[in-house]
């Protein structure tokens, strides 16, 4: 039979933005995708199970698997280490199965790299008029570090243009709801439909 | 404020596959989404209103329109011709606002020379493989009728190359939710965001 390659989606944003919830929300309702999980040094808070929520190695076993390419992508954060196994995300969409990463916008755009044709699916905050105002209103800011603030938002913004969708993350649901009409989409794309089909006409009449 | 484009979305597929039923399901579901009206030349039956239904027209004024390029796309059915009307396409689009043409497959090529960037959403019919053994099992076809009809499929399908989405029909609602999710989906691409977000950051803080 006819074996197709699963579709890779990177859910990527502002740190801040809300990124977890709304993984573990979709998690929740859609649950014929395979999530990703990462590769941390950091230490297990109370409840995370070691290959559910993170893959807890030291910091030796995460520079070796730095130094024999065995992650997508990884970044340093606050002295811990966070990176993407590259061999559980082939596995799965060699199974034909569809897999999830919610990592950080860095760490998309080197994932994009391996990936070009991945779905590359931006949260965005619910409103940039509403940051201003509040960062504008907050007062206590001194005019440098509003404007310093003001240049992060628009760095962060120069970042969707290399993703595939925006989606505002004004409520956790709605956003999860978006986000599943895009993996809906991207499921009914003529390129992965076809397929199929040309395989049954090859097929005898 | 920034004006965008409004979606042109051109709901196609074989004769038979239910365009009409999917569409008109559509139609109550998603009220956010202009429909465009076709012109012909047969009598109105009865209950059609003219506007709504189709805009009518004599064997002349229809005749007129082509001379005049005011059809995005027009054919002739069993000595009737229909088409689509141009200028409230056009101007439904540079409103900003989405619009859905449900039209035969020729029609739909020639609608993609004038908007290539429309989003092309090919209905199929539930399963070929049930089409098959429905032919194959009717028993009444001869051969030579076979072969025909399971060549006319094959054409239908390559049909298919041609569009962006391919949505199977086997429920009536299933197919619209497909659908919906597929606009949804194209409203949140970066493309279509990323605009509203240049403009904001255009203007002083």
């Amino acid at each position: 039979m006819f074996n197709q390659k699963g579709l890779l989606i990177v859910l990527s944003g502002p740190s801040g933005v809300g990124k977890g919830t709304v993984c573990s929300s979709l998690r929740h309702e859609q649950e014929d995708i395979i999530y990703s999980v990462s590769a941390t040094t950091r230490n297990p808070r109370a409840g995370e199970i070691d290959g559910t929520n993170y893959f807890f190695k030291t910091r030796e076993q995460f520079e070796s698997m730095i130094t024999n390419n065995e992650l997508l992508e990884w970044a340093e954060y606050v002295g811990n280490y966070y990176g993407t196994p590259r061999a559980f995300v082939e596995e799965t969409l060699n199974k034909g199965k569809d897999i999830i990463l919610e990592i950080e916008v860095q760490g998309a755009l080197k994932v994009k790299e391996t990936y070009p044709d991945g779905i590359f699916v931006f949260l965005m905050p619910p409103s940039f008029e509403e940051l201003r105002s509040r960062i504008v209103h907050r007062g206590t800011e001194n005019p440098e570090s509003l404007l310093n603030r003001m240049n992060v938002a628009k760095e962060e913004l120069q970042m969707m243009r290399h993703y595939d969708y925006a989606v505002v993350n004004d409520e956790v649901e709605k956003a999860v709801k978006r986000i599943q009409s895009i993996i809906e989409a991207e499921r009914l794309r003529k390129e992965r439909i076809l397929p199929y089909y040309e395989q049954w006409l090859k097929e005898e009449i």
